[in-house]
């Protein structure tokens, strides 16, 4: 699959060390701008960092911009792409086709605005600039460079509707509501008649609340919206996404379960946007039995989710977050179109970003 | 919800450090023997340590057998439950009921032999004969010392038709062949006529094989058995618990994807019973858009599967296996009296533990 030849289309040919193993799981990928027949250059603009890795280098650095200018150039120049060490994750990017390989299944052509849909941890990634124009304190990193895109990688041409920054952040997450509306769909399905009692901690966040409307939009009976401060708790009842708002830290299991049961749980469907660790065991105990945890915070521990279910003996099925569902951007973009309440908390999140106030508890 | 009172089903009274979180993430538990009054006390009889536990002692002290008995005593006394703090997981237990608090749920009397089916990890225990018994070569660890219940902590009376270690065995592992056959079943209600392929990774292990029989009967069309050697091949094509045996590292994607299309994949449900890291990517390329991967490894990495399904766009279902089924223990213990080829492999799997050897593949 490597060598001359068409490509490989999950990008195995890219992979410089280890041997043999998928440019996410790789330690280095070859970031060399020559194309192979089915590949995409994308020259960046912006990269968006998750959450997770953000914050870790945040903690790290200090949090100065030329430490953490510094830090992300030193990964990408020593991975060939924007892979946090400690927490294993990316993030995307967004950028303009520069040139679309012959046998590219991608449908892009040069000139197309987009954003990448699949994670930074795989992309093949150059950046020429320093990252001089990044004040180190959004996880929107403005950048110049350039990325290589797979024929598997998929990404979407970016709405013309929608400022670049709003869009960015909604597509960072698009998996979260897809998959939350097919659960709490399957769910609806199930429960016979009974609509299901759907809880989304961290709701306020960004993958939080688009997951509260499309459990909504899915068939929910009951939404309840978790979040771990009164600010926050007065943020979401304002939007009006959900039945019922209850403050509680997901990571005391007790207090969490006892929360959303007395907001109408034990949830069908708990879905986990907090990204913090330690919050499965809580997340478990306020499912019913019969029901379905999904997590999408990048700290959940596989250990402590299996473990933690088994030793409370809760018939619940676990799922990881898989971050692509078909169709998963356009869901998520038509809601925020749609949603004000929705809109209007991304906009309040990406103005606090730039800002440089950082809320205390960010989700995925 | 401790202090004096009736305790909690949970066991949060028996939480000594940190405050607040389930016995199953706390770093120290109170193993005293005297009983809250919905507990029950266990006489111990042996320890089954969990395979990735076992293995990362064995590495870690060499092997020897006081090596090994040092560390894990000194584990149990320092946390008051045998958890390795390197793999997070503890194992099971075996025993004879001394004493049955006046309000325990469980229906255990005095004299009962019993196994535990919540893990070690969350269970109070006091190890009283410095495992002189054990020669460190086996999982199953002869064991004097007192261990606790809690209410919700579910443990099955032991069979009389089977012997102690195999049954030991079998219930360690018996939540995979229950989910297992949850999901299969679920797929062949969807496949609408055509019965599901499975692929079953690392097939000849214990929770391997069992998974393998217990797919086939919830309507499996054709079993695929992933094996890493042609050693475990012949004895599992002996066994003759499957449609096709196909020899791959379930590390390296490619060859593991190949290997399964070649014998009649991809799957609509793979089962990752392997306890190696960095098989998430090839389990994700191994089964077919919209089926499902049921993890039951507990080397499986989170993060690795969450972003390697979205780096390749893979619309896969993805399942953290849940240890606890309704009705798992049961079904595991029939299905190893009713198929005499999950009982071969079992006992010789055994055989070889007493005998010191050890297959160079564990499961879970």
């Amino acid at each position: 699959m490597t060598g001359s030849g068409p490509g490989s289309p999950l990008g195995l040919h890219r992979v410089l060390d280890p041997a043999g193993v998928l440019p996410q799981a790789a330690w280095r990928l070859d970031a060399s701008p020559a194309l192979w027949p089915d590949e995409v250059l994308v020259r960046v603009e912006r990269l968006n960092l998750d959450a997770a890795s953000f914050r870790q280098l945040r903690e790290a650095t200090g949090g100065g911009a030329p430490a953490m200018r510094a830090e992300v150039c030193r990964i990408v120049a020593e991975r060939g792409k924007m892979q946090n060490p400690v927490t294993g994750s990316g993030g995307m990017l967004t950028g303009v086709v520069e040139e679309s390989g012959p046998g590219s299944p991608l449908g892009l052509a040069p000139g197309d605005r987009i954003a990448t849909l699949v994670s930074l941890s795989l992309t093949p990634l150059v950046i020429t600039d320093g990252l001089t124009g990044w004040d180190g304190r959004s996880e929107q990193v403005p950048c110049r460079g350039h990325a290589i895109l797979f024929g598997r990688s998929i990404a979407t041409v970016l709405p013309a509707d929608l400022p670049g920054p709003l869009a960015l952040a909604v597509l960072d997450v698009c998996g979260a509501p897809a998959l939350t509306g097919r659960v709490v769909s399957q769910a609806a399905g199930r429960a016979g008649g009974s609509a299901p009692v759907v809880a989304v901690l961290g709701a306020a966040g960004k993958s939080g609340s688009l997951s509260t409307v499309a459990a909504r939009r899915a068939g929910a009976g009951r939404v309840i919206g978790v979040v771990p401060s009164e600010a926050e708790a007065a943020t979401l009842r304002a939007a009006g996404l959900v039945d019922e708002v209850v403050v509680a830290d997901a990571r005391d299991p007790v207090a969490l379960a006892a929360a959303v049961r007395g907001a109408g749980g034990p949830a069908a469907v708990t879905v986990v946007c907090v990204d913090v660790p330690g919050c499965e065991g809580g997340a478990v105990l306020s499912t019913a039995d019969g029901g379905t945890v999904v997590f999408f915070s990048m700290a959940t521990s596989f250990t402590a989710a299996a473990l933690g279910a088994e030793g409370v003996a809760a018939d619940v099925t676990m799922l990881i977050g898989n971050g692509y569902v078909p169709g998963h951007a356009q869901l998520a973009l038509d809601l925020v179109r749609r949603e004000p309440g929705v809109r209007g908390l991304f906009e309040a999140r990406i103005s606090e970003e730039t800002r440089g106030n950082r809320p205390g508890l960010e989700e995925k």
